[in-house]
């Protein structure tokens, strides 16, 4: 499945981050870090560009904000040997906290939003244009938007600047089908933006999807190490990596990073496919009551689980 | 996706076994046993029939020989309360250890084959047939079949009077092209059969597999409970039934089942998604150099096994 256009996007640290509040050692990110570079990764997230009126500082690990001066402990001075890039919520950040382009390590801004939110995406993607950046906007939960709502929210980004628009899986509900219905849908909406892949693992499909989405047009692959990210977790790169056999990247470097850096986590954080996020993922919700059931005593109560969620009936 | 012809057969007993030589506990058989009856699965896999002759009973548990007096044991008296099926390999059995249906709670006999076995696998099917069997054959590593002798043995098995035949992805190496693309092939080769779908896991498309396969005509699924199963393991029964959202079938009680009697093996055996066998996967190999790696105590460096494989640069 050669296609030159792919590009791959690790985001381990950011995605990963939700579990634990971006609290990662420079070690961590590091090896993150030189196994993108190494590997030939196209684009690494490093974390969440975020106010400080958002977030405390106490709470919050330094890749919540991605502060320049963190990001150079990491890469050194000069050019980043991966392009670096930053997601911002709408809501989360303020246009003053968007530094020019020449004095950030950062190349891409992402712009994260709900459908309801798109003007403001649109608006804050634009003003990170305008200084400098790479952009994309990430229309989250498109599972559970309705048929109008998606369309209108589709022709403002058509008629927009913003060169990147992500197909985002935000509960892992989708399968081929359905992927494939939005891929088709955003292509004909947008034919000129490049389209994107963010899937989550909830009914193991994240990795499915992303080669579906890529079947039918897309260039843009998230991806983390082991799969790395919040509740089921994201198509993990390494598999997307031993597929695709592109000659541009490398499997090794990643498989280093994995061992060292990313299975010591698997001890102390529950990503990846459990039942709970199953059963939020096949009933198409936010996987919050499965991250709070897999924090209790109680995590492998899977049949209490389904029968504390409203309407566990339609499953049943 | 609703189909009426669709049927699920669970093998966790049969396949997990693989992993631990069917050293499960009565509680435990009788536990899946229970699942399945309450969850209207269609089939439930016990184990192999196998010669005493050519396995001992010292190594293996009941359920590489499945006498008849084990699995009474299990269902009791009468007829079981959901079908039962046995796994039979050509060469580690003879006609004389099949017993007449009417002396057995086994109504399924499937005959696993490699593809230079077709003919001696038709025999066996049939003289389990006639001896009041339903049967299948499971044609085994097909990936690494070349075109002209899958043609050969596809064309054998049209002729045949076995009525169900299976795509059995050993390696997990498969995807949703290379799935489509075949399953198509064997229905055009053998429009009169019924066609089933045995995924295996290792990158993650054995879920997504089983549903390609349905898309493109496949009726009988096989899965087992968390995807419990050799290497990599299977596609999860419980993500498939959620899927399906077929009224037959419950996920409650295999939920039951899982907590109460799978996820325990979680701790003492290694099924399941791990790098290893992403790595035969991704080379199309049989996952024993895997299998063998993670009972090391060096399983979890990664880059050590994949330098240790032939032709690893193929991948790196």
């Amino acid at each position: 499945m050669y296609k030159k256009e792919i590009k791959v996007l690790d985001c381990t640290v950011r995605d990963g981050g939700l579990m634990n509040k971006w609290q990662f050692s420079d070690e961590f990110v590091k090896g993150v870090y030189d196994a993108c570079v190494e590997a030939g990764i196209d684009y690494m997230e490093i974390g969440y560009k975020s106010s400080e009126r958002a977030f405390s500082r106490k709470e919050m690990g330094p890749w919540k904000f991605c502060d320049d001066k963190d990001i150079r402990r990491i890469v050194g001075e000069g050019e980043p040997g991966v392009k670096l890039s930053a997601m911002c919520d709408i809501g989360r950040i303020d246009f003053d906290d968007i530094p020019q382009k020449s004095e950030s390590a950062i190349s891409m801004m992402r712009v994260a939003c709900y459908v309801h939110q798109m003007d403001k995406a649109i608006a804050l993607a634009h003003h990170c244009m305008d200084k400098g950046y790479e952009t994309t906007i990430n229309l989250m939960a498109v599972s559970k938007v309705n048929e109008h709502d998606l369309d209108e929210a589709l022709n403002d980004a058509a008629n927009s600047r913003v060169p990147i628009f992500y197909l985002v899986d935000s509960f892992g509900s989708m399968h081929c089908e359905s992927t494939e219905h939005l891929m088709k849908k955003y292509s004909e909406a947008m034919p000129e933006k490049e389209i994107g892949i963010h899937a989550h693992n909830n009914m193991q499909l994240a990795m499915s999807n992303t080669i579906t989405s890529v079947i039918n047009g897309a260039t843009m692959l998230d991806a983390t190490l082991l799969g790395m990210g919040r509740g089921a977790g994201n198509c993990p790169i390494e598999i997307l990596i031993a597929f695709l056999k592109n000659p541009k990247y490398r499997l090794l470097p990643l498989l280093k990073a994995i061992q060292e850096q990313v299975v010591p986590w698997q001890q102390k954080i529950d990503w990846g496919y459990h039942i709970p996020y199953l059963i939020t993922g096949a009933m198409n919700e936010h996987p919050r009551s499965a991250m709070a059931w897999m924090d209790s005593e109680q995590k492998n109560d899977f049949v209490a689980f389904m029968k504390s969620m409203h309407d566990y009936e339609l499953l049943e």
